[in-house]
């Protein structure tokens, strides 16, 4: 999988991506992750990206042609599965998303900054807008992140052990059970005795009891939807 | 403000710190941004912070013993408003708990990472779970980057232009209207007439309509609720 993430801040996001478990995939060679700045087609000597919105009011707008340029540039090279636009009116994220995308091939996100893209680029280029949620960011840069983690340790061979992603949260519709480590007892706190059994049938089914019941009491809208 | 990180990989939040808004909101002294690496107190001479699952099955947890010495050292110098632990199955943030957040003065931020981590730790120390999306990461690291973002860009004078904030989607209960800058005609796209008239009355009130036909047609969820 290729992932092309256009940016005015790629500095912004560099950390996440030569840490733990995207570090890992791309030196695995499983993923690559090119950062681009937009700013290389910034118009006149500043470099400008963004300019005052049409109509008046506060914030700056990302302009179309800087944008069009990189994902020209880009598109020239190879086919993309998906151009995606990170903003908080797009579709909310999900696993169900993320299982999507990690499928594809040849991704392009686009990080809107300050008040967003035009909505020109929207109009032309954007084939799926994402949100990460129902709060606002600074810009769309710690959303490509979020988005790049959910959707790359999904890749087979990206997590080393497969099963460990299988029995997150979400991925069978449950939040997950709670889990426990040694010691057994600390300043008087408890491990559940069922887990210091070695009785795994029962330990499997209190985990799934206690799986419906954490989601039931904290999300029961996942128990309603479809 | 005072945010407090406790993670296992402090070097893969470091950049978002280092850029654009919560970079100036820290050089401003609008708020304080400390990581703490809990390997400091990990155990034995491997400086271990998880270990195996009671009960069996795929995937680490992390130990309650370093967790606690490392809110214990924190808790001695001041008093948290809030230890916040990063999860996907807590509380989905959305933009009314980052406004409440944004009031707060000091505040721990506890990345889980692997499974997560020991529940005894949720049920002793944690005040408050938050989840950024129903969608699993590969620990609580991004998590707690969009959530200081969220949250500081709220803070007064972080954002230059308050208005820029209050007009942001989701703070009126609506996604944002679309946004246009120049040219006024790009390879045919034009930017709506209206935008470019300067009657600002009429403008306002486009605005107003385009705000609720986005929100009605992609998140009609957003006008039901309460």
């Amino acid at each position: 999988m290729r992932i092309d993430i256009i940016t005015v801040l790629p500095e912004l996001i560099q950390s996440p991506f030569e840490a733990s478990i995207l570090k890992r995939a791309v030196e695995k060679g499983i993923v690559e992750v090119h950062m681009h700045d937009l700013r290389r087609y910034g118009l006149n000597k500043y470099n400008q990206v963004d300019d005052y919105q049409y109509g008046g009011g506060a914030g700056m707008v990302m302009m179309i042609e800087p944008i069009d340029k990189m994902i020209t540039e880009l598109s020239a090279d190879r086919k993309y599965d998906e151009i995606i636009y990170m903003t908080p009116d797009g579709e909310t994220l999900n696993q169900g998303i993320a299982n999507q995308l990690s499928l594809k091939e040849n991704i392009i996100i686009l990080c809107g900054h300050y008040k967003g893209v035009d909505q020109r680029v929207r109009d032309l280029y954007v084939t799926k807008e994402i949100s990460i949620g129902d709060y606002v960011l600074s810009g769309g840069e710690l959303g490509a992140a979020v988005l790049c983690d959910a959707v790359i340790r999904l890749i087979p061979n990206v997590i080393s052990d497969e099963t460990s992603a299988l029995t997150d949260s979400f991925q069978d519709g449950l939040l997950a059970p709670p889990v426990y480590t040694r010691p057994a007892e600390y300043k008087g706190a408890k491990v559940p005795e069922i887990l210091l059994s070695g009785n795994l049938p029962k330990i499997d089914e209190w985990r799934e009891e206690q799986a419906f019941k954490r989601t039931k009491e904290r999300r029961p809208d996942l128990l309603t939807d479809d």
